[in-house]
């Protein structure tokens, strides 16, 4: 935006809090997508508010990465406008979501797409994975995700991962909810699931879960992965699952070992009165991008 | 339900919270139908759970009604389980809705539908129209819901009265929002509306509001018709609007000098930690059937 | 209840939320009996929505357990409708919640009653021990609740299981509050306390409160010995406390090698924008019904 | 308190905020007595915490009264410490209420109770119509409270009306809730009731209700009194009721032609996050002691 | 922003959530500035969020305002990034503001400012005086904000009306609190306070409010004017206060009656759970635009 | 305070809620000071808010302490009122801090200072640390502190422990956010920093802190130092961090092995509805109290 006076003022809408000369879109290494596709139409908070406050946490984050001893927004890191979907179909709104992101990955962006509810991720991985091929999804999730259709539609965000692995394997991280139905399925699968109460019992399944991914990979990741203690805003708050730690560790395991190539994080549902869930998800990303770009940083 | 031994025990899912022999539904003169559509699908408060919130403060009402001197529960109030909706399509939502009205409406029952977004109101009118030729519609509203499609379908709750209109005349009440393509399309519409800002400077308001009405009358009423300072819990709280003694001020003239036959309730969207609006759209229900049918309650 | 025609609809107030033919009263294993005792009289949240909360945050589970590899619902779970106390005196009400729990133990149910404040334990316990002489109990809890009486009265939850222990000893576990004068009295009591504090720095503190139970073992469970993280929605939440894991490994030990003949689960709280405890709650009952009958339900 | 030295310090739990020297307990021509009777046992809001709530508040009223131009806070106003009750039975309880209550008035001080439950009403108005002969009581009220008895009792909160009319004769206004059998028993009382539907088509109902009253008045006001939008914090919000200005117009117009001898405010119950209904409170309070006894001020 | 690639977006950050080309800088003759000035300093809400809340409510407003029938938005209306406030000490702050406000002033742009505090009023009114001499001021306020200093400064909110009078003669309009401090030094002031218990009793204020101001006028707005039923969302609710329909019947008139050269808004507290008063706002604004600008937007 | 007759009463404002004789001044060990300096000035919550909660909190605990087997309360624990600053900058603010701070540490009181900002601990070190020379400081919580200015003051929370530097060098425990500038700083400053991240990786960090101390401590805790999960309270809520446990070991092993002459607990942000952050304030000081003092209790 171009003012006709200059002043001090906020950046919001942009990843950080920032607005370095190195975010315009041609010179930024990251590119973030809001994603905030939501199937209520009113007023009222859910999935679709979930980028729009993980920006504003992330204005309040230090960029300082002590465990890496980067500042990795040097790198440049551009935050693209809110996805809007005025269209009939979610047939055509997966379109549009791969058609987008496709434009990005294709002109050598780290994409980092924040839902909105997991439905987004099979059309942002069909476009990784065209760009990429030999991919594995690496998914860290409390629901197996795997219906083949519920409620009449394959499209759902209860059959997000059934339609990934059309277009990948998969690695699921964290599982401690799933139907009967998809228990069934499993076996018939690409996909190795790790039970959340398994991992308990195993002091080296981040070595495991690496094991099983190919050398490029994408990672998606569902807020409700987390234990509800830390992520309490989700639509399903599973007891168990990841902490802070566990998850990060693994983060940072896969990207140090495998070629990380995008990533989604989705189905925050933020709270009302509570910031912290949010505060998470805005760490959480830099955490990846200091995992995967702070050795970059250095001469920024 | 029958149970091997007797204790006292809640009525829940119950309007009024009570459990009378005249319930049964074949004698009850007045059927509750519950359909929380809400086209979320994760376990987070929307419109989902507004029919329960409902009942769940109807069991708090104190029974005897003291404008009209009448306890109008004792003609029968039925209470149905809360529709499901496991279908593929918005079509086939609205035709199951059509369907189960009519059911009820062909059974002679007086019927009451909760929602759920104002999307259900359509079907109902259809069946109910079908049922009593030369029915007009009187809706208390905040928007004028008149847009001919909306996110690419005609059946999004802002195109409720548009559909309706394919059914029956409309006189709209409490209207102070609206876009600029809905007011270029007003003039050729078959529908009159009463703008709120209007109603303000006119003391005859509600006299006219009856004058638009033909014999047969339905009511449907969205929740943020009322002034949001008593029902912040909807989707878009639009300024202004009606407060409680005009509301039922409004349904007593129309209820004494029509007839009316149905009507729904729609668009609460539960507050938590605040019920107070719940309870008022307990208590309006109960004052549309103490006006509609407490005279014959006496002999119950 | 008979409808006059079919429609998908929901199953509020059942347990699961499902409503297989399996869960009429006669051909059902488990029966859940809400009891919402809770001393206040107006419409605000306390424990007395405790129950409800559970209810519906159970339909939201997915049905199949992936620890046990069980879909322990086939075995028949009949929910029944919520107490209610119309009566004079606490001591009246004691009497009526153990006449109900002594109908539903006569009959062979397996019983878990949900609270409601912990003053309703006492009587379930007499009702079990009554049908199973050598009954122990093993309550998990933050605070010890071994007041003689409190505000005059010895029937007040804070004296639950000074009462309890008129009919059965006790194994006290995740004890972190107690008060000076109960602390003086432990040793004259037939209680094992084990504290949250000590179980902290014991690896094996889970083997250890199993060899104090006898062969028949009832559990109590009240909310607020979990980790406030966790749970929040408690009267007092004292800082330390059980993690999700520890809860259900002890249950599946104690369940594995002793006989478990009845539980509750008490002082839930539900907190208005936070479904997080109530969804814990009703994981942690089909988790002890997985352990304690998943073996039968293959055949179901 | 004596201090070792002097520091500009918070004045906690004095109504106003200030701690002139003029408070002192003999010197006070105004005592606040706060009575948080609430039948529950848990650190969880309620009615409880009522009393406290309105006393921070009272801490950001400014001092001045436009109306009356008087700066009441000068006769001095003395706020008793919290009452509690490690009592046995209710009957124990209001034989505590009445014995403090008579303590106050006793020694010439004008008593204005804050509850905690309506029940503190009937043993305060026994203390003041022991001094006082004649009283008569004004209730401002959504509901009648004329239940014989309620949950076994006749000490409840639902009955608190009844139990007065055994001290003097009442006057109810704004009564928008009562039973079908509190109904039928308002012939047989000594009780004038202004129901709050009549009252908007009345614009005299002021004079009528000043004109049911003796000399002497007492005043309780039930929080519910008031429009839900203005006071969503009570236990049973009924839509309707009054308005801010209308209710200071009648407790003008009754202190200025009858002589006011003591007051309540009861079932405030604060919500989280919301301050506006304390602030309310706090307000009414001083605008009765500025009709009262502004005046008396100027000299102050 | 100059994107690589087109898609359908969001336009955070833009009053009324459009993004037509008329909105450039220097075509569009309304400028909305978001000055959210809040002497807090970590991420917890206050006054800080209120211009973002409210530009995210004015996203969810139609565009056709039916009472004056026009469409405002065509006339341009730019929104300025947020300022921000890295500065050593109010004085310079209070600077900033001013020289902030001049620029846009002098540019002949209608300001609209977003608070913050009601301290940022003084230096915007400065900006305007300057330019529009002859100016007054129109105050809506409960607090007559007219200490000569507060808490040892004389930039202190509570203070913000003594300071604008030294640019410019006020009407105070709504005003229901002051301290006895205050009220003692308005006969010295060039002010004219209008106090909400008058104005219940006098149906001509708004032509007497109107009979104050010279011809060219500017309104300040402090959210706690109104009653709190509709805007719970401020620091200090006083009861009583205005309507809504009493506001926009006050504005209207002043704005066809009198030059209005520029307004602010300030005070908002967003509420988390309730967004009706941010929606408020935010219609408030549009109804000053199309009062002021309406008629010149038929050819927009 | 001297009341003219005797009744049962609450202590608000007393830390334990108890009010022994012992808790005079002149006998008492112990004093809590609560600082609630916070920068807002209207009516909502945020740190001001933090030590009154806390002293509401510390009145349900229990008073015995189970890991100690003490009752510490019996030394005397004196609470003064809440200090207010009617000062004109944060310069003097900060002098009366540490004059009020020197008054008590002078006469032989344990201090035990309740925030309130962070901004209130240099002065309490300066005048703790005048009193004991060869001082060290213990600093628990998420961020360094350590910028030399912000928003153009020394004196802003963000700048605390570069602050206590001038005083007394410093430990920092559990930080895992700090500025780019703050990282470069850190080589220079006289202070040693322990990582939350690298406290995950060593299981013998307490040892390591302790022998960073010198003989007489001071710990300071901000309420962000503890994991989210327990203490979501806060203004900027940083994942990972301390659980209970490891605070409480960290504090007994300091106390055991180090003189500590004084503490305080700052940044507590009340959040509405959930009272966990507050209770876990409340037992942290008494843990603190227990462990230095409880030895002493005995005799009591």
């Amino acid at each position: 935006m171009h003012l006709p006076f200059e002043y001090d003022h906020a950046a919001i809408g942009e990843f950080g809090g920032t607005t370095p000369t190195t975010s315009d879109f041609d010179r930024a290494r990251v590119v973030i997508l809001p994603v905030p596709l939501d199937r209520t139409t009113s007023y009222v908070p859910g999935t679709r508010t979930g980028p729009h406050e993980i920006l504003v946490a992330s204005s309040h984050m230090e960029l300082w990465d002590e465990e890496t001893q980067t500042d990795v927004h040097r790198i440049g890191i551009f935050t693209m406008p809110e996805m809007e979907f005025p269209f009939a179909t979610m047939g055509e709104v997966m379109a549009e979501i791969r058609r987008v992101a496709a434009e990005l990955v294709n002109r050598g962006k780290f994409l980092i797409a924040l839902g909105g509810e997991h439905s987004i991720t099979p059309p942002i991985v069909e476009a990784v994975a065209a760009k990429h091929p030999g991919l594995s999804v690496l998914q860290i999730d409390a629901h197996a995700d795997l219906r083949d259709s519920f409620m009449g539609t394959p499209l759902n965000h209860a059959c997000a991962m059934r339609r990934v692995l059309e277009h990948a394997p998969c690695t699921q991280v964290g599982i401690r909810s799933l139907s009967t139905e998809e228990a069934a399925a499993v076996p018939t699968l690409t996909t190795t699931i790790f039970y959340d109460w398994n991992m308990r019992r195993d002091a080296d399944w981040i070595a495991r879960v690496v094991d099983t991914l190919s050398e490029t990979v994408y990672i998606t990741i569902d807020c409700d992965a987390f234990d509800p203690a830390i992520m309490p805003a989700v639509g399903t708050p599973e007891p168990g699952g990841l902490s802070w730690y566990e998850a990060i560790a693994l983060l940072r395991r896969v990207i140090e070992s495998r070629r990380l190539v995008g990533c989604d994080l989705v189905e925050l549902c933020p709270m009302p009165g509570n910031v912290s869930p949010n505060f998470l998800c805005a760490k959480l990303i830099y955490k990846i991008l200091s995992y995967r770009f702070g050795a970059e940083s250095h001469g920024g």
